[in-house]
């Protein structure tokens, strides 16, 4: 498995590359983008994963969020993976936003034509990592993971499907019950087929009600995100099963605040902080 | 003169605001962008004006370069203008991404057919400030400015031309000396004719050569940075007529750093604190 790194900023002392891979559980080359700080430098340093939302390449939170800044100084990588497969081969609804290409949904597929390329937990949870690790100076196995909208909703569930491979999980704005909500349902149903079970896999209220465990979940939620308005965010939902499985959950309501990076990049540096401790533990 | 509210997002515990108006000077419908931090909520705030490079608009500082969180700290509102008049019934180069929209060089254009909207110079310096102290909570006249590229270069020329109206003035790879590089010879010969003495009223270089003076100008350089490279940006110019002129220039050349945003959000809370400083004198 080799990356080749196609771009390369300096920021903060550090450097911003993006880099081009062929990926083996998406069968098509993918890209992503990993900030290195500084500390990078001179020896291996934790990593944070970043999981964006809908309509997101890497390019989006690396341009948007202001993230660097913090993992410059507290000398934390950041890995920015795609948010699909792309490529002329790779199936695709161009018309909208939600199915397809920019709407992975972090699930493993099943269903033709998506099953041939939309593996995206296996890749952002396993081949990815690993592949990383191996490559760069990463702490091998040392990972948190963070994430927006779509992304939070995978973060979570990366966490809590594996909860002693990441060392703590927050969300912006999560899609906290997707099998619940128009968007996770979209998706789900064209990627995993209609046997709503299935997708319980996949879905953070569902996963906890099965018993799924992580020491905490820290999410920041807007109260102006309209999102969260049509019901396709549901911490309400999170909120009563983590109540209910005794889950440690810190929700914390934002007046005013939307769906935007502006609202991300407004307290991206307490979740900075937040995984900081957790990975110097 | 009325400003019309098009767009509100707190952020970091302020407001980033669109606006749009009918500028008489340029003689069509404008708009820009403002940053109100938390402190204009119970009293006026210094205002820093930061005028953005070749193709931006109003949006592209605001969401990439990471200004509002030191701003916001600092208790400064931030005004991002466009950086041409836009509209239907404006002259334009529509394939060139160096003349035209987008590329009004903040000069007071002269010749047909840019003379009827092209007049940046006097909308940043005069109309602009006087609209946003009337209508928004901005101490009167307490005002810094800055830029980035073709925005660092109005910047420096809105400074030395008005040295008492500006507390102090920065920039970020900014075009230093105009009617020596293609991109202002382009520019200033469509805007402003064949008659090279009539450029050098908007040229630092020449402003200084002929005794502008201000009590410093502060500008970071990358030296990774191609237009750099392709004389577009002339600092060492700048430094030799600063040094015979007796002009403070604190120029910083940082290895490593492109023309990006990412270069900008490195250093800019260095230049928001600087600000800040000359601001509360």
């Amino acid at each position: 498995m080799i990356i080749q790194k196609i771009e390369s900023i300096k920021e903060f002392g550090g450097y911003l590359n993006r880099y081009t891979h062929q990926s083996e559980v998406c069968n098509t080359e993918m890209m992503f983008s990993v900030y290195l700080p500084p500390q990078a430098e001179k020896g291996k340093v934790p990593t944070l994963y970043w999981l964006s939302g809908l309509t997101c390449t890497d390019d989006n939170v690396r341009t948007k969020a202001g993230m660097q800044r913090y993992a410059a100084e507290q000398g934390m990588a950041l890995v920015f993976p795609d948010t699909s497969p792309r490529g002329d081969d790779v199936a695709d609804e161009s018309e909208r936003y939600d199915l397809g290409k920019g709407a992975g949904f972090y699930v493993n597929a099943t269903q033709a034509p998506w099953s041939t390329h939309y593996q995206m937990y296996a890749y952002v949870t396993q081949e990815l990592p690993a592949l990383l690790e191996a490559n760069l100076p990463l702490i091998p196995e040392l990972r948190s993971i963070s994430g927006h909208s779509m992304g939070g909703h995978g973060a979570l569930i990366c966490a809590l499907k594996n909860p002693d491979t990441y060392q703590s999980v927050s969300a912006f704005s999560p899609i906290c019950n997707p099998i619940k909500g128009d968007w996770g349902k979209g998706c789900f149903s064209a990627y995993l087929g209609d046997n709503e079970e299935e997708w319980k896999a996949y879905d953070a209220v569902a996963l906890i009600k099965q018993g799924a465990k992580v020491s905490e979940l820290f999410i920041d939620q807007g109260l102006a995100d309209e999102f969260y308005d049509e019901k396709q965010l549901l911490p309400e939902n999170l909120q009563v099963a983590c109540d209910h499985a005794d889950q440690k959950l810190t929700l914390r309501m934002q007046a005013g605040y939307d769906h935007s990076y502006h609202f991300i990049a407004t307290f991206i540096g307490e979740h900075i902080a937040y995984h900081a401790k957790a990975l110097a533990r």
